[in-house]
């Protein structure tokens, strides 16, 4: 999820509920390991303006373990492994020497890519807007060889270089193994199978799908394994969602939950990104929609796993989310987006938030008063009922417009697919209107595009949401698919067909592409389509 | 010492004295540690085409331990550190953050300079003739904060640079405390002062020394703490005659001379340089008068310590150097310099080696024969006796010109600085001969330089032995003290006065500030002139 653009909350406090944070504790996971070893060396090649990998060698690993490979490098001499897929781990490289014994350090540069992009962009070149310390590359001095190297940063990649920058004249450097102990919270003994005789082309999807909740389920639910890797809350409703659906590990939502409901900020907001280290600490970050959030997370958990004393015990953090929400309304319920916090929806700096965020308000007051019914609370039930009804026609009124029959957000009356998205998402209309309204935007396509699969996945479950699964399923099959088609071992953070050099950030080499909140296509697929 | 145009042997053996290896191995030293904290922090200045460190802010150490600098930095911003003298040790860094909670990883970048050139030099622009890997620099990135970075290299310096390359626009970098836990096998307490009221102008010589061998003796004599840090038998033949009158440390260099005679190459030749690590491992390098030295070090040795045994169990590696060292003169004993292997001498490529390789021989043959003498082995001694005749006479006979008395070398009878200075070190001359020499070299100079403070000593030892003892003082004033002047803390291992920035390797990045061969001042001071 973002970086950048985000209101840090002035004198920030954070409110702890000790309790909640000892329960989120006592289920922090066991992280699953498999150590895995490279199956190539591959070159790059430049196609339509991109690297890409090229085979140039397999790699065998013989019986007693070792590498049929064993690159023998001098100055500026440099080899590219392939490790088959997407890995998130610790990288152990086995060094050795050929020639005279080593008189002076052996010095490389390693670099990390989960694309082949980020192997072939110049690192010195980025300049864009969020830190290159996120770009996956180390130099390194060994003094003494033979020598395993254990690397103690974890990297998210399939591609690993190892240039090395000085040997001396007197010898070369061998590599002789090179490993990745992979790390994971999620179980493949507890993933559920697709029946048999399911569509490849779903198949393919959701297998990408599932690859790409897999590495960033870690002690927490992570939005990217290569970065951010932290707790955002955006990230973890959809991941949840698949979750579900795939390797069902209730626990690590219910820790995430109680994270975000133990550790909250100024008016008891639930943060929208959580740091588990150096200690569990809410972000200085607020964001209006994330915050929200909270009670989507906490419903969709219930129903999935139906445990009632989660549901209890969290219903007023949840409650409490939706009264800051309301806060930020006018008389008439309508978001005001008058920049208290920041409304995120999809990284469009061009975006006007107020009809999504009101969207996103009026589909959490929903989820509440559905867990107020739950719970029994039917007072709690009749005030969200009062507001979301306030806030509907509010909306109606303010934010559509009768004769472009569409949404429209703030004072330039803008209309975008986000705003539409949400309000059908938040069902502000009847199922006929939305219908019309995403065939229309399927159609004509709309300037105010849609950059992340996280609104991309919005767009999809809008139209299966309106009756429109055929063309939801084939919009998946285009957008997602042309991913895989584009090389994704795991989806993208940021992604479009027609320009695959796009970043939020101004270059590639710092995208993440294995983000969580472009894993829903196993969501969807699993409970829509099969 | 060397790294470069040395004989590499091929079909290389390496022959093992098990027991002698094991007697070594008994000797290792436990090293001793101390922590120290940087005094101030400086800024760069050009002067003279060389950086200098100018003062920029002092740190106090407070009670509580902490310092009184903690720079915050951020993209770009750097501190260098000052630690007020030569270090050689392991540093650690308590790093903290300042600002919104870190959200992505600190990355920096630590530069080590024994001098303020190494700081202000480009690294990436380095292209000389050994390896890059030796400039002491690191990339680190550290994913959380507050951390405690512990450095596993060791590194040789004064200044210490740190770069912020990057962290994020939430927050900076917080340096807390930086130390260097230093390490030597030379003890302190064991050092023999000077007696009061000796010449400030010595005092100071002397006490450079000291520090150059201080820093020089670690798990064996190494050459340079910086590069290569390994024991070559050329810096410790110096290092050995320091040590015997300041740290007194017999048993450090008991434990090399039996390494030497422990691990030796094809024909039971000593090796010119060993490595510790990973294993101990004669170098394939093989050096004429490297090899010849083992027997000055052996009889210094014994000389200093009394150690008999050790004289007698080693003395057979002794002669049997001679025995090679004879194997390559002619039928008059005179050295062929036929490449069979490299005859070191000095750093300066012109120079021719015979007549200078010629000295190193007799020098050592004489010294053998001391040795027999001492073991009363009389035949030895006698054979001995009549080998240092053939080899002198020969010597006269083919490389004195008469007429120009000056020694020459080789095809086109080169005179060289280098030549006389062995051959009046080997006693190849009378006293008043090697004065004359000696003087007229003094007045005239000679186009063959001298480069490094090896040759440089070993003039000043010929100017000591050729009863030009006050010409000898104010050489070593001259040469030593302008590099006192020039800003050394311990001697380098390259100095030409007239031109600061000479390197033997293309660059002053990759010189070595602090080298063992250097120190010798110390010794001369405290054996002739206190």
């Amino acid at each position: 999820m973002p970086k950048i653009m985000m209101n840090s909350i002035e004198n920030f406090e954070q409110h702890v509920n000790a309790a909640f944070v000892a329960k989120a504790e006592a289920l922090k996971p066991e992280l699953i390991r498999k150590t895995i070893r490279p199956l190539r060396t591959v070159r790059l090649a430049e196609d339509r303006g991109l690297y890409q990998a090229e085979v140039q060698e397999d790699i065998r690993q013989e019986a007693d373990g070792t590498l049929s490979l064993k690159p023998r490098l001098r100055k500026g001499n440099s080899v590219i492994y392939d490790f088959g897929d997407h890995c998130v781990g610790y990288v152990t490289l086995k060094l050795s020497s050929a020639g005279s014994p080593p008189d002076a350090p052996a010095y490389f540069r390693l670099k990390f890519g989960e694309m082949p992009y980020e192997i072939g962009l110049d690192s010195e070149s980025y300049d864009g807007s969020i830190s290159s310390s996120w770009i996956q590359e180390e130099v390194l001095h060994v003094d003494v060889l033979p020598a395993e190297v254990h690397l103690p940063r974890r990297y998210a990649f399939r591609y690993m270089e190892v240039l090395v920058k000085d040997t001396s004249p007197k010898y070369d450097l061998v590599i002789e193994d090179v490993s990745c102990e992979t790390v994971t919270s999620a179980d493949r003994d507890r993933l559920l199978p697709l029946p048999e005789g399911t569509d490849p082309a779903l198949v393919l999807l959701d297998k990408v799908g599932v690859k790409t909740l897999e590495d960033c389920m870690q002690d927490v639910f992570e939005d990217g394994p290569k970065r951010d890797r932290r707790l955002w809350i955006g990230d973890l409703r959809l991941q949840a969602q698949v979750n579900y659906l795939t390797f069902r590990n209730y626990d690590l939502v219910k820790r995430c939950l109680y994270l975000f409901a133990g550790l909250l900020q100024n008016e008891d907001h639930v943060g929208a990104c959580l740091f588990t280290e150096p200690k569990l600490q809410i972000d200085d970050t607020s964001m209006y929609d994330y915050g929200l959030f909270f009670t989507s997370i906490l419903l969709d958990y219930y129903e999935a796993s139906k445990d009632l004393g989660t549901l209890k015990e969290l219903a007023p953090v949840a409650y409490h989310q939706e009264e800051l929400g309301l806060e930020q309304t006018d008389e008439d319920g309508v978001y005001l987006n008058d920049g208290r916090n920041w409304c995120f929806i999809d990284w469009n700096h061009e975006l006007d938030k107020q009809a999504s965020g009101q969207g996103v308000l009026i589909y959490t007051l929903k989820q509440a008063k559905k867990i107020a019914e739950i719970l029994g609370d039917r007072e709690k039930a009749e005030e969200l009922a009062g507001s979301i009804e306030k806030c509907t026609e509010g909306a109606i009124r303010k934010l559509w417009d009768p004769e472009k029959r569409f949404f429209v957000s703030g004072p330039t009356k803008q209309i975008s697919y986000a705003s539409q998205i949400w309000m059908i998402l938040a069902g502000a209309v009847e199922q006929e209107t939305a219908k019309d309204i995403l065939l229309r935007l399927l159609r004509d396509g709309n300037e105010y595009t849609m950059i992340t699969p996280y609104i991309h996945h919005h767009f999809v479950a809008a139209l299966i949401q309106s009756g429109l699964k055929a063309e939801a399923l084939s919009y998946m099959k285009a957008y997602w698919g042309q991913m895989i088609a584009d090389g994704a071992d795991t989806y993208f953070e940021a992604y479009d067909p027609k320009n695959r050099s796009v970043s939020p950030y101004g270059s590639l080499i710092i995208n993440s592409f294995c983000h969580a909140w472009s894993c829903g296509p196993a969501y969807f697929i699993r409970k829509y389509y099969i």
